[in-house]
Formats: structure tokens, sequence, C-alpha cells
């Protein structure tokens, strides 16, 4: 395979370029994501120790800005197309010392729906660093990463 | 130190709030933030392959993409104040399989541009994810943290 | 009828959700609204005073905010799903002192154009309020409300 | 007093305009405001069967979309201009078969928070209404209005 | 052919209006544009003497602009109905003491992409303008126009 | 003078840059410019046949259009600091067969309006283009250029 095919978003003459998806076929396609952040023992304790009340807002505003950030994919990254999005739901759990999130999201459209998730991921992630970094500036967001992708002509991935 | 002193976006019935900084002072706030992306060798030897035009014109996708998101901060993250930057800027580097996106946002306000840093960060990361995810869809993103504040009544912080 | 049924954007689990239109069919949707502004008789008099001309621009700004909110609801109301558009219309007349909006929304999409129907209807008597408010505070807004709805698969509904 | 000071945002040619703020000095500004929406006995008793977990995510979701409205104020109203908001504050509480929502908001600015404060009751308002719609397309928003206001040349003023 | 028709959004009772394309079928549509900067022969030195990272690096600066700009079309143009685009491309090269920016715009749509390639044209335009503007105040864009046009009912239009 | 100070924008390594202005007074700052549109004569009879009430509702959304984008310059073009605009006026007159779009900003910020200006002035120019297209698809915008620019340390500029 020739090299020149790998990075779709580059031109041959080395420019950035957005992918011409005229010609491909409208289906449905799904992406998961997910986002962790490492807020420490600290920071957990003092979700705990608010009741589930606290945890819950907090992970409650940071599921809502990922929804409201998938719709904002395209005006954030230059590249992508403006799609309608069918579905994004986004689940915020704690884990140990950690923050998951966890992103789906639906679409019936001719290029993939996987930054719309990704998107999602990042952003809900900085919504709880934003809320919990008065408790502790160490706070670091990572991995953001695909789960698993189906539709288009590539098919089903899932992240090994 | 009281538990309802440290998550200052949680109200004490456990509701996420903005922080009132109608009484803070204005002052110059700087804030450095970092992303990294692992991209593994392949995709890092084809950006090399390429010469330094398709790699400068990934990562200037990135630089600008970071700029445009931080003027957006307040937009994605609920509980963000609207402040005027008065400069954002974005560095992106490859080195050795992975990249690296350092932030530098400066502003003068009532409260600190550490979420603009972060923002910047975190969407030029999606971006050059976006504009290489083709040639592997095993990249990850993170961390994504905070390196450097200044400013405000809490002053300069440092990552240890 | 299962009460849980009823309120279609809450999970079992009680979180606020998106609902999955990945797959219902694409259809002819369409929305009536309206809003009413109780401007008082003082103001009514003052846009009668300036005769056609100052309440033609106050009402025809209502009209292209009414008409540009309708575009920008999947961005202001949480779990609405971005929608292609094929048609808004924005009405204001004064009936005696009182100013109505009536918004028209067509779209073929997988959901319904209620909200952009209402947003249109809401962000257009704000923009009236915005406009008078300096002749008299104690303007209010409403009722805002659905006149008509049809497509889908509930089909007709029209109001009472 | 001559009429043509009463609506400030039209000039004398009766074109819609934008106040020149230059010269205004920069002052603390509060605003209250409030939204009313009339669910009807059948959503309140569906919102109170759920029990607090359902109608604490409708209202969190109400309170975050009238805080982001907020901020898009200036963009969504023609002639308002773009202020740096200190703090907003959205409560969301159940009264019998109604509903209202509460908005606080400061700002030191040339111009005052008012339209930021109806803006975000208006959107908190259509967000509960698109979250219960489902279980009543009767439901009608209104009143919206301001409750209270400090700050500027024309100092307090309380709603009768 | 009545002057009524001309002006297809003008209502006959003189309202500017939105078309209803609820009945138009959805086709393919292209468009291309281009605008045109005088910057002078000192600014164009300056663009050579920086070699063509500098020229690059603007002109990079003002096709991204562009891209994103195209996306903003329906927000920024108040009758413009929101349309997904199948793909926007922008070239930037400077002939002489004038800067050329060429746009190609394609969408599957109910309705044109003319106003994506003009808008994105004018916003590429002005960041070149943004970019250069300290090195002479002078410079002038125009002209913007349309080049060609396909798909719709009047097929294709190619400007004389 | 050496050529690296004459493209601010541009930093020595040749990428582009935000300008830092956190050094900068904040002080007083106001730009006009123009933008025009030949829409041939034609058009120019057809908006004259249709009485002032066409002409009028053109140019006011196009008044309208561009007051709004002169509040979302820091959003379209790159490298634009976020300023609080205190006031931006824009005025639409036909000339013969000729549209003329005059805008006056005017802020109180580190740097100057003159890209508000700009920006309104070109997104006003197209939404006329916009709502007269269908008459004429030959018609032109240009030129948009700056006619006068006060305040920061460079002062006053009048085009020659």
């Amino acid at each position: 395979m020739p090299p020149k095919r790998r990075l779709s978003h580059v031109a041959t003459d080395g420019s950035a370029r957005m992918v011409d998806v005229g010609g491909k076929p409208v289906t449905c396609r799904t992406a998961a994501a997910e986002a962790w952040l490492t807020v420490g023992g600290q920071v957990a304790a003092e979700l705990r120790r608010k009741g589930g009340l606290a945890k819950g807002n907090v992970f409650e505003t940071a599921r809502l800005a990922g929804i409201l950030a998938a719709k904002e994919t395209s005006r954030l990254i230059p590249m992508c197309h403006p799609i309608p999005l069918d579905w994004i739901e986004v689940e915020v759990e704690s884990r140990g010392s950690r923050v998951r999130i966890l992103v789906h999201a639906k679409g019936t459209a001719k290029t993939g729906v996987e930054m719309e998730a990704m998107t999602a991921a990042a952003v809900a992630a900085l919504t709880v660093y934003d809320m919990v970094k008065s408790a502790g500036k160490g706070i670091e967001i990572g991995p953001v990463r695909l789960l698993e992708k189906t539709g288009g002509k590539s098919g089903r991935w899932v992240r090994p």
C-alpha cells in the first residue's frame, strides 16, 4: 500500500484537506470511545464524602457537556464533516482513584462518528477536570481513545 | 480544611455551580498545558516520509484548532467564565513515536486561564488524531495536563 | 401505559438522555408555535407613534433572531438532535397591548421540529423584549406554546 | 419625555440599532429573572413518581442549559453587547403543577445583564419543556419576566 | 416573468424570508467561488522574502479559516439553510501583487452550496487580510464572486 | 525596517501566531470599513420596483447579519482576540447599480476593532448577495476595505 493513501487528510502536495465524501453511501455508523482521569485518592474520597449527590452533579454536568460537544465536533475539528447525529450517550463513573467516561455515538451519514465520540469523551473529561481541579492541580486526563467503530467501507473495528 | 471548600464548583446542596468571581480583582493570569498522542512508529514514520510539509500542515492545522478552541472554552465547559484572552500559543512537535502539544495561555481577568490552556491542548490533540487516524486506529491521546499556572490568589503553581 | 415511557428523555436509572433516533424513518415534519409578550399600552402606543417603520424594524429584528435561533436549537437544548431544517417562518404582529409571534417550522428528519419552533418563538420574544425594555421593565413574555405538530409516528396534534 | 428616547434600540430614522456604550462606566450589574412552566398535574406527578433522581436530572439539565445560554446571549439577541459574566445561577423547582426557574446574573460591564438572566430563564424553560413534552404537549411556558435589576445609571429596579 | 419571482428571499409583502425547500429533491450540488486581495507590491515582496514557510502558514491559516467558515454559513447568513457538506476545498496562491483564493464546495442537499463557497472565500480573504494588515492598511478585498454552480433545477451555470 | 516586524502575525520561524496583547493598555478603539456589491441595473431596478419595503427588508437583514458577524469575529478569524464591543453600526444603501455597506465599530480593548468592522462589512455583503442572487448570478462583492482606524499605539489612520 503506498504511503500517500495512509494519511487521508493530507493531499499529495502536503496540504491538509477535507476528504470528499460526496460519492460515499449513507450508512449507519457507530463509535465508542473512552476517556480516563486520574484524580487521585484525595479527590476520589472527596467525591465520595459528598455522597451521590455531588458526584452525581459533577458527573451529570460532564455528561451534558460531552453530549453538547459531540454536536460541535465539525466546528472544533477543522477537517470533520457536519453530520446529523442519531444518538450520543455519555456515561461517567468513578473507579478507585480514577474517573472513566464512556461515550457511544450513532449516526446515519457518509462518514463515521468516531470523532464525535472522541470529542465528547475529551470534553466530558475536561469538564470533570474543571470541577475538581480546585482539589488538586495534579489531575491528569488520559488515555482518550477509540474502543469500537462500525459502519462504512472499513467495517467493524474493536480495540484489541 | 473542610471538605466543602475543596470542590469549588459544587454547592453545599450538591448542585453544580459557577463560581461567583464578581468580587475578585482583575489580574494577569497565565497557564501552560500539554497533551501527548501516542501515534505509534508507523504513523510517526509516515509523517517523516512526507517530509516537513505534510507534518507541518497536520501540525499547523492542529495549532489553529487549538487556538480557536481556547476561545470556545466557556461555551464547551459549562461552569467556565467567558474571559477575554490576551494570547494563546500552541506548539506541536513529534518526539519519537509520540506527538507533543504545548499550550501557553495568557489573560487579564478575574479568573484563571488554565481551562483555556487545557481545552486548546485537548482539541489540538483531537485534530492530530483526526488527521492521522486513517493510518492506525490504535492511537491514544494522553496525558493532557496542566504544567504551570500563575496569577490570582493562589499564585504560581508548577507541576512537580 | 407504564410511567417510565412517558418521560422519553429520562432513562430508567433517572439520568437525562438523548433519544436514539437511529431506527426511525426520515419523514416530513412540521410544527407551529406561538409566543406572546404583554408590553402594556404605553409601549404599544410608542410602537404605533413611530409609524410602521419602527415597529417594522423591531419586528423584523425579532423575525431574523427567531429564524437564526431555530438553527441553533440543538446547541441550546442539550438533548435535541441536530436536524437540517427545510423552512422557518416567523411572523410578528401587535395585537392591542400585546405582541404575538407565530412560528412555522418544517424539516425532513427522524425527529420532530417542535423544539425548533418553540426556540424560535422564545428567542424572537426575547428580542422584542430587549428592544422595548427601555420603555417599561414590567413587560412579560408568555405564553410560549406549541400550536400544532405533524409527522412522525404520533401523527398530527393540534392544540385544543 | 420625547418618544424617541423611550425605545433606545430604535434610531430616529426607525432602524434597529445597537446602543453605543463606549462612554458608559464599567460598574457591577445584577439581574434576576424567572420563568414558569405549567406542566399539568400528570407530568408533575410523573416527576414525583420518579423520585428525586429523575426530577433532579431534568432540572439539572435545565440548569446547565440556562447557564450555557446566558453566555450565548449576545449571539442570540442581535442588539446585545458581548459582556464578560461574573456569575450565573439557575435554580429549578417544582411548585404544584408548575415548574419555576429562577436566574441570578452578575457582571462587571458597561451595560446590564438583564438579557442574560432572561435568556437563561427562557432556555432553561425550553429545556424542561423538551424533556417532559412526551408526557403532554399542552405544556406552556410563561411568564418569563425580570424580577430585579441593579447597577448602571438607572439604579435598582424591583418588580412591583 | 413577474418581478416578484426574481427576489426569491423577499415575500410579496416585502418581508425577508427563508425559501421553503421541503418539496425539493436532494441532489448533488457543487459551487466554485473566488476572492481576491490586492495586497500591494510591498506585502507581496514581504511574503516572498519570508520564503515558502511564512507564506505557507499565512495561506494555510486562511485555508483552514475558509473551511471552518463554510460550515458556519447558515449561522452567518440569516436565510441560508443548514446543509451537510460533503467537501470544501480552499486554495490560496499569490499572483503578482495580488492573492487569489479559490473555493470548491460540494453537498448533497435540497439547496445549493454557493453561499458556502462564497462565505469560505470571503472569510479566507479576511484571514489573509488580518495577517498582513500590519504591513499596509491600504489592502483591499475584492472581487468575491461565484465562478460556477451545478445541480438543482437551474442546472449548471458558469461565469461568462 | 527589518522584514520580520512587518507581518506581526508570523513568528520568526514562519509559523502563524496570535499577537500577545497582554502588555498593551486598554484604550478606546474605532474602525470604519465599507463593502460594495455590484448588483447590476436589473437587480437595482428590481429592488426599486418593490418599493422601500423590499429593499428595506433586504437591507435590514444585511444590517443585522453584519452586527451579529462582528460579534463572531474572533471565532471566524483564527488570530483575532475576543474583545467586548461597545458598538457596531451597519448602514446599507443603494447607489446606482451598486449597493454600499458602511460599518462603524467601537471597542475599549487592548487591540483594535478593524477586523470586526471588516468582518461585519463582508458578511453584510454576503447577506445581500444571498437575497438577490436569484435575480442574477453575475453579482460581485468588492471592494471590502478599511476606511479609518483610531486608537492604539499607531493612532489614527484614514484611507487616502
